[in-house]
């Protein structure tokens, strides 16, 4: 939790098609089983190095995504309270940029 | 499959402690949940993005691991049998190190 | 150039220290020289991509100073002007994340 | 310097094609005169961003490249010293492909 006061499992109402995100993470999921099988297998290492990256790469997605709808919503709604509440919450989002770009 | 005739699941055997990444995937599944999970409630997004970029973290950590092994069994292996044998592994190995760096 | 009747090198004004970030590209040069030497005296390969992965952070964190900036004045002025020329700005923002993420 | 004993600019003779590599730098670092260019006249930042990422890209290649000559060279060349040298060697390669990978 970052934000102060924040309730547990808050609706922040800014995902605009959690149906489909929520797919991508039930795929993810499944992606994630399919490398363990392949570990637990011992399947040939360069096959399960790139089903790695095809999960890094869906879930960077899923982060991206999610980036923009909070960039056009919480943002948004933080630019029209004034400029300093909008570059606080841009701050905290070039942090998360910053570790999306680092991971 | 990248390996022609290839069996479906041989046992490559190179994987040196399967235990323990057969362990760090089942994290990793459950990391994947609580994303959904964390989604599914819309919590605040950088909140999400902070664990996005812990699993990203944790399945490359579980990539370069597999990496080390193949590097120390396959490829050591491939360099018994000769100088163009060895070469054809490594160029295999670098261009999966490449799609993980990209991904 | 993106941006359609742009004219060449006109000022976008959201660069917040110009001058420490010519200092910084400069410092990034210099590294890039630097790389270039070690290769030239044939260094010893684990160091040299040392040095190519401090040039990548620090280039990586130009990159997400300027977006930062940018976020904070053009997509923050493209507020302003209303929620269709905002979400075009973040849009576009976030595709730029996008292959940060991915380079 | 990660050897210990290794005379400045030792001559380890694993790069197989230097003046290629020295070509690239060269670009590479025009490339980061460009940017600078870029950022001084205050051009748009999503197309600095662009080349930003075409930069990381460039230099990305480049380390790949290198450490697909170091492990054609100096870990076969350990290999055959034995089993533990050639560990070691290994061991040193895929640290350097995990700060790849992270930056």
């Amino acid at each position: 939790m970052t934000e102060a006061n924040e309730p547990h499992a808050h609706h922040h109402g800014y995902i605009e098609d959690k149906k489909a995100y929520l797919q991508r993470m039930k795929r993810i999921e499944g992606q994630a089983r399919g490398i363990e099988k392949m570990i637990n297998e011992e399947q040939y290492c360069i096959d399960i190095l790139t089903q790695i990256s095809a999960l890094t790469r869906a879930i960077q997605g899923v982060a991206t995504g999610l980036l923009e709808d909070h960039l056009k919503h919480c943002v948004l709604d933080a630019a029209k309270l004034g400029d300093e509440a909008a570059s606080a919450k841009i701050k905290e989002a070039t942090d998360a940029i910053n570790r999306l770009v680092r991971s």
